[in-house]
């Protein structure tokens, strides 16, 4: 049984043939893109930096971690963080100049148009947070929805550092009255001759998250690459991953929520054969999960560490407990590491003596409302939100 | 002012030249070092994955980052931690199979051979704690001691992952009477035909540090890189970083220290013109200690956000203060991130109105033993263990 992967994009840098391998995934073109569905996908170039062999590739815009990457160390390396993106990145130029990108500042006392320089002046801020697609678990819904087949990895915990919204209302001297809700819209070019509403990314989250939203320019104490939204992103901790804005050109608070097709009908948890529409729950705060890391599939009789992570999404985790017996009966886990907070995930251990024999190992984690994972989470259209640990457990063979 | 830098490795390594880069360092020869003083020194290939532009390069062995990088996110991003090894490492073989790599354990009622591999089942821990070398500050001596002229980049926050100390103490019957020390040795290969004794990395710290000090094989969610010790190093949280033994072979408990070089002369705290002796402080624990990041030298009138870092070494640092005008007055700055507790680093940010002048910008730290920086640390033969406030200082002109 292994925790971590054996060989990483930084040991194969350290070897002779580092450059030679960097050069290859650099330079393969994204006409390489399913030419081969049998076939790993390679990197897109935007996403080059990733540790290829941490990675599953589903597309050039759907990137996930492989369940039992990540370590244990609380952070996620960016190399292993996922991928996703709406609609293709901008262009890599918008990162040459970091400090002149800017953001309309709306819907406050004061509108304004900030640099990044501008941001950087007004105070800083950092905070670890999972970011996790809405659709992260998707394989383990039962009726097959349509949509990336997210397996656990499509999730991360990341530090992020800049600017907290509210210091940047405060200094527009406050939301203008009737503002109901806080508007985000990326700064991706989008295709031309196409409905803009269809491809724009701008999504309308609750006005008090402002409260704790970040206007970020860093993650894990390096500028925020192209692949991760850099210069600038919107992040709101406790929130699924399409809130969080990248190359962010726009904050407004709203008095209505925006009528953008990625608001309006998509991200929306409604039943299944039902269209996504307004009046179903939009994809915005997070529920608690969690999930095992290892062993995922053999371990040796003895003695066997089982890991995971556990998460509370907009609120803390308290606790999580472990099954060998697919739920039948549990045990606490403890976690193994510093709390970076309340929307950071912790990592768990458990020891145990196995026999050799076959299990099936869960985990359930528990928020500080007391909120407890559910056993089965609802089939629904997109395959959102799937949070349930039944289906996210793992067959384990000790022999 | 910029807090961060504008591009980094990551940036580079998604542009379309980024594979180039790689590759140009990758395959520069070693023998480049020291042919030409004035250029900046290339990054050896064992480093090749650090941020070129983050770091200074003093030696094959001695590389730090440069003030100003390393981010806001508590965290060092493993591709800007410095890199000191007193010898060369020893090849990337080792890294091959990482859980093959073995350390024998000594000085304990049971003494046990224990593979990476054993160690994993036996327990997991995560901790959060700055590396640092001896040396940090050594330019900020007037009497220019000789060794490496760190300035404040020989230093990081690391997340480290691994098997408590006490826990394999444990599986081995616990330490064996009459051990006062616990003696670590590395795993380098030393030159034929010099006395080991005087080539050896082998530190003997207080039995105590084993009640904190972890068997780690992962760094930052990522297996250790061979840079940094990998596939297992000893980290004993608070103490200054040669008694971090990479490549750790061999755990004893011992009676006496050990009589390594540099051990018996080496790192010790001695008067100028007195050789290093066993009679002198050994370089174990670090002080409190801080320093600003941003502004370095210029800014803009109006509002400027100085930020810097602050830790307390052996203790939690519990605040820190910043001056303006060279330590005559002082202002509580406040701790920009989250706490990953008492070994780790703590961002800080104090956002000022500064008019038009020069001002000398200096930050003194204190620990939760009401220990605080003294202004000025004496010069000593080594030049080791500056943390004097005074001399951290920067000279920045506000036009």
């Amino acid at each position: 049984m292994t925790q971590t992967p054996k060989l990483n994009r930084r040991d194969l840098l350290a070897g002779a043939a580092g450059g030679l391998a960097a050069l290859d995934v650099a330079t393969r073109p994204t006409a390489a893109f399913a030419q081969d569905a049998a076939a790993p996908k390679p990197l897109p170039p935007y996403a080059a930096f990733k540790a290829a062999e941490a990675m599953i590739v589903h597309s050039a815009e759907t990137i996930e971690m492989k369940r039992g990457f990540g370590g244990m160390s609380v952070v996620t390396p960016s190399s292993m963080v996922y991928v996703r993106n709406n609609v293709p990145p901008p262009d890599a130029a918008i990162l040459a100049d970091r400090n002149a990108w800017s953001v309309s500042i709306a819907g406050v006392a004061k509108p304004v148009q900030l640099s990044v320089g501008d941001l950087k002046s007004l105070g800083v801020e950092t905070v670890a947070s999972v970011l996790q697609c809405s659709g992260n678990g998707r394989s383990f819904f039962e009726n097959k929805p349509s949509g990336t087949k997210w397996t656990v990895g499509a999730a991360a915990c990341i530090v992020w550092s800049g600017v907290p919204v509210r210091d940047v209302v405060a200094a527009c001297g406050g939301v203008a009255t009737g503002m109901a809700f806080m508007t985000g819209t990326g700064g991706e070019t989008l295709t031309a001759g196409l409905d803009p509403k269809t491809l724009i990314v701008e999504r309308s989250v609750p006005v008090k998250a402002a409260e704790t939203a970040m206007l970020a320019w860093e993650m894990n104490g390096e500028p925020i690459s192209l692949a991760h939204g850099g210069p600038l992103r919107l992040v709101i901790p406790g929130y699924h991953g399409v809130n969080n804005i990248k190359y962010i050109k726009s904050l407004a608070f709203t008095a209505a929520e925006t009528d953008a097709k990625i608001q309006k009908s998509s991200y929306r948890l409604h039943p299944v054969d039902v269209k996504g529409a307004p009046d179903q729950p939009s994809m915005w705060e997070m529920p608690v999960k969690s999930w095992i890391t290892a062993p995922l599939a053999t371990a040796k009789p003895g003695r066997v560490l089982v890991t995971g992570v556990a998460f509370g999404g907009i609120n803390e985790v308290k606790s999580v407990e472990l099954s060998i017996d697919g739920g039948t009966t549990w045990t606490k886990a403890a976690f193994t590491g510093p709390n970076l907070g309340r929307y950071a995930w912790r990592p768990f251990a458990v020891p145990l003596d196995l026999k050799p024999g076959t299990y099936r190992l869960v985990s359930r984690a528990t928020d500080d409302a007391g909120i407890t994972q559910p056993a089965d989470f609802p089939a629904n259209g997109s395959g959102y939100g799937h949070n349930g640990w039944r289906a996210h457990g793992v067959d384990v063979t000790v022999a």
